[in-house]
């Protein structure tokens, strides 16, 4: 999978994930007050993110999914997750569901099944390319999915390093043995997705690290080369290009950066022009910016 | 919440939540057969919970939703979690949406509306009682959710120390002060639900405490005494009721023990009873099991 996510990037010239973290608050005024209960807020959202989807075609490669922002609205909410990430797919969009899935063994096993693989009836519910999980409760929490990667030619994101200010707490904490809590989570995502290494010298299983964090970023980048990131904090978090290009390796490959708000909500600071309009400007004007990161 | 909570286990007289984790592959066969597709999955787990639910009636003070089961049926399956929430609150039970959720600030708050508070419409989705969270982020990706524990009256329980075996790889790993990355983030816990300590000396915030880890529930327990626990682990996953002893107070309060596979797939060990009846008998045999340990 991460082979094809690559590619994508290689085509479209931009390592930009557009960030549909839909949800009524970041509608433009007019459609937000359609909206009186679940089933409108599942329709609307959906005719949002598809107006989005057919502005950035062809100008980004993937869609990133923030599921939170659905579970709002109920299971009517999770029937727009459902449709976004089936009409991305007929765009051609590589998806990444971001659900910071977690759990043991058997019922990590539910999950993946619910996002990378098939449910115990045989049929796939969202049937993303990627998941983003999270490490704490260890590998038996992680090989589930690590296995749906195999069998389904789908990739996963481990959180290592959030883009959070707190994000110290827990993962900036010294081990006894020198090592940093998000260092040694490094290290576990490496073995994890030591069989998933793909022809760009890249594994499927890759890292979360906030693109905020770019003192970390260097350190988990010089640890592991095939690591792939995927980096979110770029814009309303305050990353800028600069603070990002210690992710990427010489070829300018090697991580993805997501942008959520300052896409979706770029109508918000231009009025005179359609929602998926503003969206389209927002995300070449980013490109641009991470070009001259590149240079 | 927490009072409400521990006044349901004294009235029922019984520590126990019945773990909901109900997916095709646990029903009895004449119901798995029934199902062809997602909806056919929804209304068919639907059934089976309302019915443990009425057999239940009375023997247990909470129900525990795993959402990873329900999550593998799309929003159909979603549908049925809502759909058994509300059932079991007009039941009477106190209700534990186990989702593990974790996000940065504004995604966990938006997490947190879908579960413990209300959407930005104005509509409260799932509207659980407690809901699991996983602290590997750090405050800000908590404190959104004790916010709406203190807005509306709900609870949290925070991973801490999980049930399964490779918890060890992050959870036991000693850090350069000497505490262990559990004890940590048990201190954490015990920060954040400062503010929510209610009538019986414990707070709203509470910890995940694996059953099987009975070592690490002796050292938290020690060290925090307003902390309530639920403890997973028991049954399936080899936990005894002398495991659980630890986690408790002098007055056999102080956590609640979950049981999914133990009561829910009863009925694959006795099949000449129907299933809820399979489950009451499960429920009333580790009933007297969990009494025994506290004699």
């Amino acid at each position: 999978m991460i082979d094809r996510l690559i590619e994508k990037i290689k085509e479209t010239e931009n390592p930009t994930a557009v960030g549909l973290d839909t949800c009524a608050e970041y509608l433009p005024t007019e459609m937000r007050l359609k909206i009186k209960d679940f089933k409108d807020a599942a329709r609307v959202i959906f005719e949002f993110n598809k107006n989005i989807m057919d502005a950035a075609e062809g100008l980004v490669p993937a869609v990133k999914l923030q599921i939170a922002y659905y579970e709002m609205y109920g299971f009517h909410g999770i029937e727009a997750y459902q449709k976004t990430l089936e009409y991305a797919k007929t765009k051609g969009y590589i998806t990444i569901a971001d659900a910071k899935r977690n759990d043991i063994a058997s019922t990590a096993g539910a999950y993946s099944k619910a996002f990378l693989g098939v449910s115990d009836i045989g049929i796939a519910a969202f049937d993303a390319d990627f998941l983003t999980v999270n490490p704490y409760l260890g590998s038996d929490g992680i090989l589930p999915f690590v296995e749906d990667c195999k069998a389904h030619g789908k990739g996963i994101f481990v959180l290592v390093k959030t883009s959070n200010k707190s994000s110290d707490e827990l993962q900036n904490r010294e081990l006894k043995d020198g090592k940093k809590v998000y260092e040694l989570m490094s290290d576990y995502v490496s073995e994890w997705g030591s069989g998933l290494v793909g022809k760009y010298g890249y594994s499927s299983v890759g890292a979360v690290v906030g693109a905020t964090q770019s003192e970390e970023a260097r350190e988990i980048r010089a640890r592991h080369k095939d690591m792939f990131f995927l980096l979110p904090g770029y814009g309303a978090q305050g990353a800028t290009a600069k603070d990002l290009k210690v992710s990427f390796d010489k070829n300018g490959s090697g991580a993805i950066v997501n942008n959520s708000r300052g896409i979706i909500c770029a109508h918000k600071k231009a009025p005179d022009v359609p929602y998926y309009e503003a969206a389209r400007m927002a995300i070449i004007t980013m490109k641009k910016d991470l070009q001259e990161m590149e240079s």
